[in-house]
């Protein structure tokens, strides 16, 4: 499995920021190779040629079709996710697409048909339900050590909001605003944990800065079968930074700054609006420099699990056991291995046939809780019954 | 004001632990003196003539018909405001009843009445609505210097439920588990801080140990009048605990022990059952050694406000502001004298008749929300719509 020959050869659609994120997990896996690339942009696509000796395509179908390819990351904008996992199911190759699977539910339901009717497994990630402390808190609570699992909180506060932007990430309707891109994640992270079955869930949701029309954080009270229940919270608007109880550790697992305060926003206020979406470009491939590797594991905020005989607080390290008479801590391993479990299951689904828990129903599932939180605020914070869930499963098997 | 003379004199209705987490605010304030006390124990009324000189009966009717009372703090359980809030009443007296106003809504709308029949004050509290934090948080929010307030996220995990309890402290209906006796503190808060008219509310709550059956935690989303919501967590389970993200300090204002884990849990498992409402009995007034004046100011857990421009913190301190560019610190005053706010309450009510925003019907009002928690658990998490909410209002002054 070490040997590049046998390493998995991956296509990428979309060489922008999402892919340099991925970029490090790459690089750090002999299990995968970048082999290809489909891009509208020549700079991306000499660059990628450059750095990677591979083939840069200009169509995403142009390098589905390169039988060189045997996976596909899909890392291109929200609503292009069904074009361009459709392309790869023709192609009869396996997907990896960033989260979410997509914008609209009808999208997301064509999605799981294609991959079903082409007998390609769909991986919806990363997100950080595939991160380390997330996946051990997963078997914690799936062991039995410490009783059943009762409730979750989960809560993030973050300068999403104030990133550079294309036009469409702060519309709603084209999957803008943190519901698309960011509670998702929290939604992964709390189906996981909480076995997958989300039965209701009351929203609000705030949209509050005029020159950023778009929902920038909600708080939502869900509800589970079986019983457990959970709220998330989220905020965009760049003010109070949770990061603080994270150990000063931000999502992608660098330490923090002392001095970063503010600088999202500052730095846009010195912007000419017109040239927003061009400085996101200078954050994608060929333009930004590389990350550094993270001393710790990713994370989206706080996250606490309460057990009969113990909490979990996550933490970007592992998980912290409060139990009824001791703490412990509990480290998760591969620090040095950025986003490995996003590549274990990619591995895992080309090579053994493996889906991981995050499948195409489970990020329609997601994506169901997402549209629901926008609806359940809509209607004054109304129970939405939810109907496309699904448990969470690990290593069921293709046939 | 500041003269002995001019102080107001006070009856106290109840020498159990509540009154010693008084004491300090009564001795360091030289406006209060307690000159009277009702007791069903000799030894507490004994103690209590020792100490203060005043007189002590064995009933509250009694003590309230004594002309050198002014007010009545009364800090009977529960379910025994009502009869002493009548009581005094009756006798002309105003009244400093403890959280919560009553068990059930019936009882507090007799409160409001007889208090509003006979036109005495009736204050609810201490309660940490009253925290100096809590105060400055809610000053700031009303200037408007940071545009409205749009959400508010409170939380809290304690070892509530396995300190030395009643019996009746652990049956829902009369008024036990975290509801009565916690969530009326983060109601308090969030109420305060959002204006006080709660439109409606979505809730679960936790009852997971069989050994103690009631309520030990919840989760809650509320909806304000005029568009802020807020989240309400709790867990009394001691497992988790909050105040790590609370400067280590206690909800007294104290610096935690570092070696305090799972102190609570242990206390109670080494205790034969019988002997459970003895230890309570133990941390009560003639028995329980005086607190130490605390550090820092009271506190119920974290609790963050999001405003336009700039979240709130509020810590045992004061009030951290992450504004759009800054961070700033702003130091609540008067941490040497502890409670200092009820007091405040309490005097501006019987020296000037002046009405803080915590009156019955206010407390009738964080009552209500406490049962629409029950009854929206119950129902699953389907909305409950709040009929008794009082604005906050600060200062309304008595016909
Ligand atoms: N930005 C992040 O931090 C981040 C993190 C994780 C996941 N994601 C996800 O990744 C996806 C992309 O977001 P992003 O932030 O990287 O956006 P981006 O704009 O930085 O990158 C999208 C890229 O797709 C390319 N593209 C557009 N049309 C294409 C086409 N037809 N074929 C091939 N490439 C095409 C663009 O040129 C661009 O480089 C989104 O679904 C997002 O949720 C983003
Ligand atoms: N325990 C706390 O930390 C705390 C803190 C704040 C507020 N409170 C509130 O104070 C009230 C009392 O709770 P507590 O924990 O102090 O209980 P407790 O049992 O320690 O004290 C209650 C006291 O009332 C006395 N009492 C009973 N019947 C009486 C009567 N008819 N006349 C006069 N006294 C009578 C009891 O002897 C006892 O000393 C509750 O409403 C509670 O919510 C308690």
């Amino acid at each position: 499995m070490s040997l590049t020959s046998e390493a998995v050869r991956i296509g990428v659609a979309g060489l922008g920021r999402a892919f340099v994120l991925m970029q490090g997990a790459f690089h750090a896996d002999p299990r995968v190779r970048l082999v290809a690339a489909a891009a509208p942009r020549a700079e991306s696509r000499a660059a990628f040629e450059d750095q990677y000796g591979g083939a840069a395509y200009d169509s995403v179908e142009a390098m589905c079709a390169d039988p060189e390819v045997e996976a596909v990351y899909i890392a291109t904008p929200h609503q292009m996710h069904r074009e361009h996992v459709e392309a790869a199911a023709r192609h009869g190759k396996h997907v990896l697409v960033d989260k979410p699977l997509a914008v609209t539910l009808e999208d997301g339901t064509a999605m799981v048909e294609a991959a079903e009717a082409a007998g390609v497994q769909v991986i919806v990630g990363p997100s950080h339900s595939f991160d380390a402390p997330v996946r051990l808190a997963r078997d914690i609570i799936e062991s039995g050590e410490f009783g059943a699992l009762r409730m979750i909180q989960a809560f993030n506060y973050t300068d999403f909001l104030y990133r550079p932007r294309r036009p469409e990430e702060l519309r709603t309707e084209e999957g803008g605003g943190v519901l698309f891109s960011q509670a998702v994640h929290q939604v992964d992270i709390v189906r996981l944990l909480a076995g997958g079955m989300g039965r209701q869930i009351t929203a609000m949701t705030g949209d509050w800065d005029p020159e950023r029309p778009t929902e920038g954080a909600y708080s939502a009270l869900i509800g589970f079968e079986g019983g457990a229940f959970a709220t998330l919270t989220y905020s965009g608007y760049a003010h109070f930074d949770s990061d603080l109880w994270m150990g000063n550790v931000g999502e992608l697992g660098h330490e923090k700054p002392a001095d970063g305060y503010g600088a999202a926003r500052r730095a846009l206020k010195e912007l000419d609006p017109a040239r927003e979406a061009a400085l996101k470009s200078t954050r994608t491939f060929g333009s930004a420099t590389p990350l550094r590797t993270p001393e710790h594991h990713e994370h989206f905020g706080p996250v606490i699990a309460l057990l009969d005989r113990a909490d979990l607080r996550l933490t970007p390290d592992g998980v912290e056991i409060f139990g009824n008479e001791t703490r412990e801590f509990r480290a998760a391993p591969g620090t040095d291995r950025p986003r490995h479990g996003v590549l274990d299951a990619l591995v895992d689904a080309v090579r053994h046939g493996r889906a991981p828990a995050q499948t195409a129903r489970w990020g329609m599932a997601s994506l169901e809780v997402c549209h629901a939180i926008l609806r359940s605020a809509k209607d004054g914070g109304a129970p939405v019954r939810l109907e496309h869930q699904v448990k969470t499963d690990h290593g069921e098997t293709s046939k």
